[in-house]
């Protein structure tokens, strides 16, 4: 069984290959219409696609799978047609592919110009989500990728449906076969296959919890650019607005707390958490968040607090809690965002420009933040249009990860019979 | 022992990323004054370092090195002060970091400017040759990252006191302590520690030859940037300049054989093969070139060629050999060259520039030449001033690597208060 599996995954990458060089040299405006082409069929699959989900479903409820699961698993009619809006959304973009990068001259007159090309093969691991298999294939296609999915087994069928519906709607404008695939087998081993197959994928991106991504990182012979926790943090100085602190600590907590963006850690500068603390206390505790706080921030909170524990201050809640601390200033912050953060999206609220300049400069993080929600830290907010995932990876994509950084680029040199000697 | 080179690596990668920080914040003269202090004290220290050299070149000599390997490992005055004027270069390039790559505005007001840092911290692996010490750790250096160095057993008394006399030199100019580490054993284990370290080192570089890749890639957590085999192909195309085509053989195969931009495969178009082949074999031969040839081109050219294998095609002869097949036309060439080739750097020689602009279309290459020697693939060639080496990768660094690729970027984004709600 194993040989078998892993002998069908190798014809999968050679497949993926051979159409990744065809998907190469397509115009942009031939993979616009593949993308719309694809949006259509999966609406007029909507109802195979969503029967195919209806088993998946059956098997969530017989397996108690909570309900929270089982609605993230459920497609209907109006899911469908929102997976065919995206796809049609990315289908507007500009697309990175064929821009010129770079392009000069040398002195031996012979012309170096710098092209952004596709990848090549990217494998996508993911969990349980269906739309994940639309939403990362197009984002793949249209930077002219190839892609081999690998889907949660509890949306196998779905994935299957989605996946079948997308290949053979583009075939109809000129998809090359084999351009989005998606492993059938639910066996955990079929992950490690994919991940060992260096000789065809040249990425692999796994979406999901730590646990999935730690696997995938200890298997992959090709790069895996990982998007682990968002352990965010908000640093209030002394020379702050203390209405826009309040404003700022209020949305990035509780306007969506289950996110990656979202904040976990509120650090404040000893010179004002006597006066701040406590009306930011009582913003939060109206809006339903537990607080979990040092010594000295308990202090001034009282009994709607509880004390933290050192879990704390490495702790990705996606939950209506927060840490907080009391520090002595921005140097203390920065050292304790550097050591317990997760590099992801950090904030400092200053009038001081001269602070915010130290605060950017010294924080290690993919985006830094100045009297900004720690929210803002997406791709749609960037202007990017759509996002793979958030890279907490500091080689080739950090931040927000979107089309350019689903591209890579090679040299063309032009010239007339230059030669060393 | 063991645990006992793991707990020092670890305490090494501490001590780095500590460093990282530091170095990161450092502005571009000061790291200049460095490296020209790390030069100074480089010659001051020759003797010292000629001397730990000795100790090498005797264990070399027991371990019946050949004189070849003997000659790459040993330093004296002019070599130790090419070391130095090395050094003295790095200082003189500009600094890719501080640079704003990005810079925009979005419709709520908040500004994001994509800002140019250092990766971190940098472990390189590396063979014998006791100068990569210093040109790996200085342009790590000039782009503000850490390094933690692990060379070839055969040169370590010299590693060793080139380590620490760039160190030493720094520091006499504010370079943060631990910056420039080399790794005192020997032992191959410390290798793997080294690669696991994912939690202090952001990137590892190995320098070498495949095994000593592929050994890295199958231990290591972090992204690795190979620089794999350059198996390097030139076309003739039917429509060429055949004195051109000539002399691009001639320069790509023999002004310097060993290097990885060299040629390896000949490929020629059969309209003009019969015309052709004979002079560039006759060139070839003259300078000691053997021809491995496909079944066409050996009745071509007779008896000063032999009978090409299956693994010619796929072999960097790093010498002066060559491997030459007819092929009908580009589309053969081209099939030929994603198929055997390493991805590295392929040329075309034609006057068609519909043909030419097909070849760097469908080329799967870093480099893609038209009309120029294969020896151009190089860092300095390119205008960068060095490199680290040619990446065979498609993901943060593809063909020459210079200071550029050894830069990550983060997102700096400033407001008055922006919030989602």
């Amino acid at each position: 069984m194993n040989e078998d599996i892993k002998g069908k995954i190798e014809t999968m990458g050679a497949a993926a290959l051979s159409a990744s060089r065809e998907l190469s040299t397509l115009e942009t405006e031939k993979k616009n219409q593949i993308l719309m082409a694809m949006a259509d069929q999966l609406m007029a699959d909507a109802d195979t696609i969503i029967e195919a989900n209806g088993v998946d479903i059956s098997a969530a409820e017989q397996n108690g799978l909570t309900s929270a699961m089982i609605d993230r698993l459920r497609l209907d009619e109006s899911r469908v047609e929102s997976i065919a809006d995206g796809i049609r959304q990315v289908a507007s973009l500009p697309d990175p592919v064929g821009q010129i990068m770079d392009d000069w001259e040398r002195p031996n007159g012979m012309r170096i110009r710098q092209l952004r090309v596709p990848i090549g093969v990217i494998g996508i691991i993911y969990e349980s989500r269906p739309n994940v298999t639309s939403d990362a294939a197009v984002l793949c296609l249209k930077t002219g990728n190839a892609t081999i999915l690998r889907g949660g087994k509890e949306s196998i069928h779905s994935n299957k449906a989605i996946a079948a519906s997308l290949q053979s709607g583009g075939e109809l404008e000129g998809l090359p076969k084999n351009s989005i695939q998606l492993i059938p087998f639910t066996e955990r081993e079929s992950v490690k296959h994919l991940a060992q197959m260096d000789q065809y994928l040249d990425l692999i991106i796994p979406r999901g919890g730590a646990g999935l991504i730690e696997a995938v990182v200890s298997m992959a012979r090709m790069p895996v650019i990982k998007h682990y926790d968002g352990i965010c943090h908000l640093y209030i100085d002394d020379e702050c607005d203390p209405e826009m602190a309040r404003k700022l600590v209020i949305d990035s907590k509780t306007q969506k707390p289950s996110v990656c963006n979202a904040l976990e850690t509120l650090l404040i500068s000893e010179q004002v958490a006597e006066t701040l603390l406590p009306l930011i206390a009582s913003d939060l505790t109206e809006r339903n968040v537990e607080l979990r706080c040092d010594e000295r921030s308990l202090a001034l909170i009282g009994s709607s607090a509880v004390p933290a524990t050192d879990d704390d201050w490495r702790a990705e809640y996606l939950d209506l809690i927060l840490s907080i601390k009391v520090v002595e200033g921005i140097d203390e912050a920065v050292r304790h965002i550097n050591e317990y953060g997760s590099h992801h999206s950090d904030c400092i609220v200053t009038v001081s420009e001269s602070k915010a300049d130290q605060f950017m400069s010294e924080i290690d993080s993919a985006t830094v933040f100045w009297n900004v929600s720690t929210r803002f830290s997406d791709g749609e907010e960037f202007g990017f249009g759509a996002e793979i995932g958030i890279s907490t990876d500091k080689l080739h994509a950090r931040g927000p990860m979107a089309l350019r950084e689903l591209t890579s680029y090679k040299y063309l040199i032009t010239g007339n019979g230059q030669t060393k000697v």
